[in-house]
């Protein structure tokens, strides 16, 4: 929600109204810049049991939503379910495309265009200090009160069949403008700008690193987010509230 | 070239004319209606010989195009080649999202999204009897004098690892229209409305199909043009310029 801006959510819970005849709010797994794409976002709301149980409901949202807005599949959730706080890890793709016959203009609403060729090697050595539990703060915009310890899960470098490079990058959950600083750092040790290990190094501030490049929203796409098995959702809600409180996304 | 309107080739020559300081035609492969897309589309023009060894062209070109037109290469041309009457065949790719978890925004410019589920088998069945040289003039909008006759190399329906379903329409040239309603006619055997030995049946007309649906632009793109081996270049242009005069595309 970005009052006066045109949000995927607002979208959502203006369709949920017409349909429900009453506000519904809804809560999301991740909240996304401007310009950052969601192919996998998960939302939960509550609805009206009659609304819940239409088997028609997924085509009429999509009816109502414009093109740009799809629904995928919608279902009832299983006890102890949140979107966000039961979430264990969220998936981001990034896409680079460093050689001119690699731009295609048809994807260029979620590939970055870089004038440089990467090497791809350096950027997934540069990568191996900055996995697992760590104190992120020198890529995140701080909020005042709010962890910036994360646990990075994956983050892999491949050049792709059709030669574009894409990063996929895997947290627990990401503090805000994290993936794009994580890509923008690693995209300066591919083009050479950087050492392999500035990286990692920059781990040991506690403060928002200088100098650093938080990449273009345009590559970035939030791919899948992945929950615990049905039991394990309340617990796993509990477990996020206490460590990341208000800040997680 | 379209008095008036915005096109690939306009664009392009508007570009080549500001950077050679002289008009410049270009001679493209394929012409592809409004909304179709290319992906693999080959164009030759004469530019002053500086500009051609300009090392410095691709990404002069570039820098001056709008983002949704981008060169992938440029280079010297062989003798006896020409874009167009050179070539050996057109690869087209036309894909449909048949399922609303298959619907993905960020493929909306070159993805047709159906409510129906398809019977790829049906479709695949129904290609058969369509494969080969035929006079399709049932599928072309008929130009007076020209002819309809083509040899449709390749067309194959698949459905890819993510779910969407893909045809592959390989021919040595395309009339008008003849790709869109080729897959009108074959989307409609996969909804069950026609039977599989329809498209077929069609091909026995000398004129236009009636009740023939023409594919939506949406989901088509230009993939690939074919030639043959430098020295027979001319050749094939010979053959070309006997057989189809004016028509190709």
């Amino acid at each position: 929600m970005q009052p006066g801006l045109r949000t995927v959510q607002a979208e959502l819970e203006t369709v949920l109204q017409t349909i429900c005849r009453r506000a519904v709010r809804t809560t999301v797994a991740g909240r996304t810049d401007a310009g950052v794409h969601a192919r996998g976002q998960v939302a939960h709301a509550d609805l009206p049991s009659g609304t819940a149980r239409d088997p028609l409901l997924l085509r009429r949202l999509n009816g109502m939503l414009s093109s740009d807005v799809r629904i995928q599949r919608v279902g009832p959730a299983a006890p102890g379910f949140d979107a966000r706080y039961s979430a264990l890890s969220r998936t981001y793709r990034y896409r680079v495309a460093d050689r001119p016959d690699l731009v295609d203009p048809l994807r260029r609403v979620d590939t970055l265009a870089c004038s440089r060729p990467l090497d791809v090697c350096a950027m997934t050595e540069a990568t191996a200090g900055l996995l697992g539990l760590h104190d992120f703060a020198a890529y995140c915009k701080r909020r005042p009160g709010a962890t910036t310890v994360r646990e990075l899960q994956q983050l892999d470098w491949q050049r792709a069949g059709n030669g574009v490079v894409v990063a996929t990058v895997r947290a627990d959950a990401f503090c805000r403008s994290m993936v794009r600083s994580l890509v923008g750092a690693l995209l300066s040790v591919g083009t050479g700008r950087r050492p392999v290990d500035w990286p990692a190094s920059l781990l040991a501030l506690d403060a928002r690193a200088p100098h650093l490049d938080v990449a273009p929203a345009r590559g970035l796409v939030l791919e899948r987010v992945d929950y615990p098995p049905d039991a394990e959702l309340l617990a796993r809600q509990g477990i996020t509230r206490a460590t990341r409180g208000r800040e997680t996304g």
